[in-house]
């Protein structure tokens, strides 16, 4: 199968952006017309599954990937899950590169049933018309180090490390100083470029990514040079406070090398604007918000 | 409600031993009876619930608590998932101390959601009979810090954030040194140690624990001190290596303070005692191990 990262490369350019839209729905938040169905937890996920195949449908043409949050949708337990890989496939047949947010971390074994679990094709329910729900790369937390990276980089499917993330209670862990100068993101980034080198692609990119916050500009550049092949996925834009200025860094002189993530700021872009339909808005923000990037990042 | 760590050492008490059986199920290690009866992923799932029950009624007179492996599980995807909470229900029922080893651990809003799934009840899909089925305590990935923590240590439940790994990888990032002279795991230590005060129960613990691996002997009474009213979830007794001496330092001098879990050693029993029924194999082996441990952790 085709490397993870030439496939993302590769959806980048045909889009001429390399951006993400995040899909984190929270019932509270959506349009009017759907919350009003709301009136309990069975209802409320019925709403959430019908908003994100029409958010879905509203950025297919605007950007070349959607990250989900799976926390949304693992909240309704096993039917959040359902409701999760269905919109996965959805998203696999619009076309779109799909990275599942999912931050597992686990002792080898464990992360070997994690990995089988997000990327081999389960049994589908309609079984007249199997799809493939599964994502191209999911994000995970490097903190019990290699043994729990290497089985989810595996088949052409990708993964994200977290690295340095975008909330402000990182800081207590990721900003700790080393003796050898680095601090411990900077240390994190180390191991995650050894590991990235042995999973390369043909365009020159590793299907190992990393997790590096929009909102830590000051940390960017150190992070760029420490892992020079690894694509950066980097939430915070928009809504968490990171801008275009902020990203430049996260960029190679090639121009890759980072895909950025909005997510609130394109979601529920109708919050802002009630002047069209909110699937309308939702579609529109997703241009804008390619548009911004794609110039900082000419592709 | 009761506090987490109340109701564990009360738990620990009436059963005699601080000790925890891990239910880490793979399909191939299953007893020859239910293994023959597999043929695909959905009966590979069916014969891993039908294991599980026959397990935790083999073990639940022997131990306080069990620990829920998240991974071999969600392997199966949603029907895993629920298997999973049935599982859970199963364990609470039996008066077992239920902990849902899945190491989450994201920002503040998503840590929320996780929070949520997990320690809410859901909607049963019996409704005739509807129960409990929510763990007393979720395994928690800290590298996000303490807004990624505080959501799962509430109303009652506990966490253990994960300190120090029982896997050989750990140590790439876990062993890193810091100016201060401190290791990484001594570090988030003290983060722990910190948020830990915040959440105190009424036998002088907090609900706030840590994952610290058996097979850490020369580390374990540093981060003893360092986390002085938090109880150690110990993985890595058994199989992974570590011993009763190892885990001696767990303790406080009040003979409180440590859960030492085994997993493989007790679960797959049957596979070095064919002597017996498999479930009594297993149940023998709880035995045995509650034992072991007791000698060394007089409650």
């Amino acid at each position: 199968m085709e490397h993870f990262s030439d496939r993302l490369l590769n959806a980048i350019g045909r889009k001429g952006a390399p951006v993400c839209v995040g899909i984190d729905p929270v019932h509270e938040r959506l349009p009017g017309e759907l919350r009003r169905r709301i009136d309990g937890p069975r209802s409320a996920l019925a709403a959430i599954s019908e908003y994100c195949s029409t958010v879905l449908d509203a950025v297919a043409d605007a950007v070349p990937a959607v990250k989900f949050q799976s926390a949304c949708f693992e909240r309704y337990r096993d039917e959040g899950v359902e409701t999760l890989y269905s919109l996965i496939a959805d998203a696999s047949d619009l076309g779109l590169v799909v990275i599942l947010d999912a931050k597992r971390g686990d002792i080898g074994i464990s992360a070997d049933h994690y990995a089988a679990g997000m990327f081999e094709p389960w049994v589908d329910r309609d079984e007249l018309a199997p799809r493939l729900a599964v994502p191209d790369a999911v994000t995970i937390n490097g903190y019990l180090g290699g043994d729990g990276i290497e089985p989810f980089c595996k088949g052409g499917r990708g993964a994200f490390v977290l690295v340095r993330t975008s909330n402000p209670g990182g800081d207590a862990i990721q900003q700790a100083r080393l003796e050898s100068g680095l601090s411990v993101a900077e240390h994190v980034a180390g191991v995650v470029n050894e590991l990235a080198r042995e999973h390369m692609g043909t365009l020159g990119y590793s299907d190992l990514g990393a997790v590096v916050g929009a909102t830590k500009r000051d940390e960017i550049a150190s992070l760029r040079s420490l892992m020079p092949r690894c694509i950066f996925l980097v939430p915070g834009y928009g809504a968490q406070g990171g801008g275009a200025e902020d990203v430049k860094a996260c960029f190679n002189k090639d121009g890759r090398g980072a895909i950025i993530t909005a997510s609130r700021s394109v979601i529920y872009a109708y919050e802002e604007d009630d002047s069209q339909p909110w699937a309308d808005a939702v579609a529109e923000a997703a241009q804008v918000f390619a548009g911004e990037v794609g110039e900082i990042a000419p592709v």
